[in-house]
């Protein structure tokens, strides 16, 4: 049964990879920029995006794919937070999404005049690492209380983010953390992987990430 | 792509479903009880396991299964924090773990003697959720910090299980966590689950779910 199960996955992800790449063209043509924003289920994806929106939406015009297995709470929060543009997507019980669905949904999603899309994925820090979603980056968010030996077991998702981000670290008095090791760890999966800090719910370390993203977003 | 990926999954997930049903009559022969341990990466199930494991160690013989994608820090805590015997799982990158790679373990495993076998599942809430591991009962974790919203946004998680923990309670003044809520949600999605507090660091609310399970295990 593994063998099989491999098999049909490479296959899957091959086909996924070439989906990936149309849309990453499709999105270029059209002058939006692309990002895929990861974490496990908690960590502060929707709280960390709303804020990040907000110091960007001045400069770019902003749109949000809200990937979640059942529910529409996230989306409900970006729109009314931000006042920016979000769709839901549910993903039928699927732990992460391909880039057919991205495609899927940019289809259904009015796209018009937008320069800057992210993704936010579904809470998993395993499966997304998996699928390319024709993002231009991926960033990654970790949050304090999940503590710092999560790039020890869960290689794949720190070897393919651009962006690490520790959040909630407002909390770092009352949870075991140790960011030097976790950064430590982090570059042991990518050494080029840029690191931030934030606190989200107190903006602190925010503006950072927005200043990183003006920088890189062409 | 969709309908492939969907078709081969049923296959091996009915596939699954007869091993796990191998896997529970193997260990029902050999008078082992066995709970399966799932939440997100970070919810605390190594914490709450040990102290669990030390409420217990007098009364049942015990073994753990530690899955991981990668690492090998839980099996040695586990191990030097109770005394108990303990195996490192690794998945190969897989997001869960399948009946056929719990019957391997316990195949490699020394079970001599054993009356209680702890699985404590990759950090993930959804794809282990769909794989039935052959275990007695599911137990799932979900900590303040992940928040309150999560049955809603992860619903098989919470249908397929038993016990549902909310961890990390010594974190709820600095966290917005409405604990009615969230059991309301959970009961949403199986209105039989039996829902526990704890704060596993400071090992409150650790005996009443050590005194559940000591009335369930047959």
């Amino acid at each position: 049964m593994d063998y099989q199960v491999v098999k049909v996955k490479e296959d899957i992800l091959i086909e996924n990879q070439k989906k990936a790449q149309e849309v990453r063209e499709f999105l270029k043509s059209r002058g939006i920029y692309f990002i895929n924003v990861m974490a496990s289920p908690g960590a502060g994806k929707t709280t960390l995006l709303t804020n990040l929106i907000n110091r960007l939406k001045d400069k770019y015009k902003i749109g949000v794919l809200e990937a979640d297995i059942d529910g529409e709470v996230d989306a409900d929060r970006i729109v009314k937070n931000t006042g920016v543009r979000a769709i839901q997507v549910h993903t039928s019980g699927a732990c992460h999404l391909t880039a057919q669905m991205v495609s899927d949904a940019l289809r259904e999603f009015n796209i018009d005049g937008l320069n800057l899309i992210f993704l936010e994925n579904i809470g998993n820090l395993v499966c997304p690492a998996e699928f390319d979603t024709g993002s231009n980056i991926n960033m990654m968010l970790l949050s304090v209380p999940e503590g710092e030996d999560k790039p020890l077991k869960y290689p794949l998702m720190f070897e393919v983010s651009d962006i690490a981000v520790i959040t909630k670290i407002d909390t770092l008095p009352i949870f075991d953390f140790d960011f030097n090791k976790c950064e430590e760890y982090i570059h042991r999966r990518n050494k080029n992987a840029k690191v931030f800090k934030v606190s989200a719910i107190n903006d602190e370390g925010v503006a950072s990430i927005a200043d990183y993203l003006i920088s890189i977003i062409k």
